[in-house]
């Protein structure tokens, strides 16, 4: 079966589906996105994420390419048409077509809009994920304003990039002052000694991650200590556990940082506690 | 008479010229651009712009779509097809289309390269900025490999539709320390008191612009003084004179800095005189 795209108010096939060359999604990086999990045909979270577009769009003013609930009914459609099970949904947002320019184009240029999704085997990211992860540190390099989920991901793809070439799946961000932010792709977590849960405050240096929110409400609803407080890389070797989370990695298991093993070197009950009952929690749609 | 693209081998009408939505310039600001002046029909400083382009995609790795002989072909075709004689022609190269994943592609991926150009009005050109503009200041926010010209523009598009909405053209990025560092698509320099042209060092927080090196040149063969150095926000408005320089902007008078009249609030003979003697030095090709 071929994919199905939507782009700008039509569903395409996948390999026909294009942008104008002066979307300003290409020129310019002006644009955001969503990543959205399908699970047994629904899809997961998609309030928080749906929540989090709209907070995107406004910090850059750029105009929603339609209401909440007719996007609703595209990522749905998008997701039934690729007869998409288990998988994601990718759904991006830029200030639309216009003459090359970096001031804003005029109120009348429609944003444009694309959605894609795809398939995964759910049995493979589960055992892959389960098997636990390395991830390599890198020194912070990205704007400041990381909380706007914008598609200028050259930074991210770089450091994910050199992790791979280090044996390692993911790379931590760490702060001038040796804070871990988070993730390539991800956010960062660890269990201390005592099982406490931390990550770092949304406040500043990361993504509001939707996995992280949705975590909260299930350490909360199982009684876990979580905490939000800045942490070392040195506090991260030391740690029990660590994790990763994101709409599509869940809860991944990291066994070690720039080469040293994480506790035991193999992933944790936590954190495989936490995957295993993730869904429990989430939002089903 | 309708607009050409070159677009992957193709010369396409500018209205249908559209790349993959999984091209990764869309996805991931992955790619690099640049913009060279056409003036009378010849690209200037084609050479320079050339080499900068190929250390971009050297820092990248992306890979060169084409030879560098072979390029040149293709930008003054695309100049030739939009009879072109005063404009400018604009080439990006992404590292091109595949499955959406940060890491880098397989090497047997083909990067894209899309080329257009545009005829401006000379004359009108020459007026606007010959009038002068204002600027102003905004703290440094991008990340540290400003030297590489990606696409990944959206902290630029921001700064520049700030200033516009003060009232000014141009935004001058100012590193933690107070110095400038450049503008949102320009180089700033000064004339300091005892006429001398200061800009930054190339070396750190700035892009080493092309029309930057050829005033270089220029400089010393009409025996001005010129000097590398960083200067502060109070530097360059107790200035003679405060330029900005581009491809398009060439070399444009600034006479305010957040509303401060530069020397006596217009254009100076230094850049004045800098921008009509430009093409002298400047390459054809």
């Amino acid at each position: 079966m071929s994919r199905i795209a939507y782009v700008n108010g039509q569903y395409v096939p996948h390999a026909e589906a294009a942008v104008h060359i002066e979307d300003r999604g290409y020129q310019f990086a002006d644009g955001v996105y969503e990543v959205c999990e399908v699970r047994d045909g629904a899809l997961i979270d998609a309030p928080r994420h749906l929540a989090r577009l709209w907070r995107s769009l406004k910090e850059l003013r750029i105009r929603a390419p339609m209401g909440e609930a007719a996007l609703r009914v595209v990522l749905r459609e998008t997701v039934r048409r690729n007869r998409v099970r288990d998988g994601i949904v990718y759904l991006q947002v830029t200030r639309g077509v216009a003459r090359r320019d970096h001031y804003f184009p005029s109120d009348a240029t429609p944003p444009a809009l694309v959605v894609t999704a795809r398939a995964h085997d759910r049995a493979k990211m589960d055992a892959g994920a389960e098997a636990g992860i390395r991830v390599i540190t890198v020194p912070e390099n990205r704007w400041p304003r990381v909380d706007i989920k914008t598609v200028g991901l050259l930074p991210n793809v770089l450091v994910k990039q050199q992790a791979k070439e280090a044996g390692a799946k993911e790379a931590w961000y760490v702060d001038a002052e040796g804070y871990v932010t988070e993730g390539g792709s991800t956010n960062a977590w660890i269990v201390t000694q005592d099982d406490v849960i931390v990550t770092r405050p949304a406040e500043s240096g990361v993504l509001r991650g939707v996995t992280r929110t949705t975590l909260f409400d299930l350490a909360e609803k199982l009684q876990m200590r979580i905490e939000e407080r800045r942490f070392t890389v040195a506090e991260a070797k030391a740690a029990k556990e660590a994790f990763n989370t994101a709409a599509t990695a869940l809860v991944t298991p990291v066994v070690a940082i720039d080469g040293a093993l994480v506790g035991e070197g193999r992933p944790g009950p936590v954190a495989l506690g936490l995957r295993r009952r993730f869904h429990e929690f989430a939002e089903r749609d």
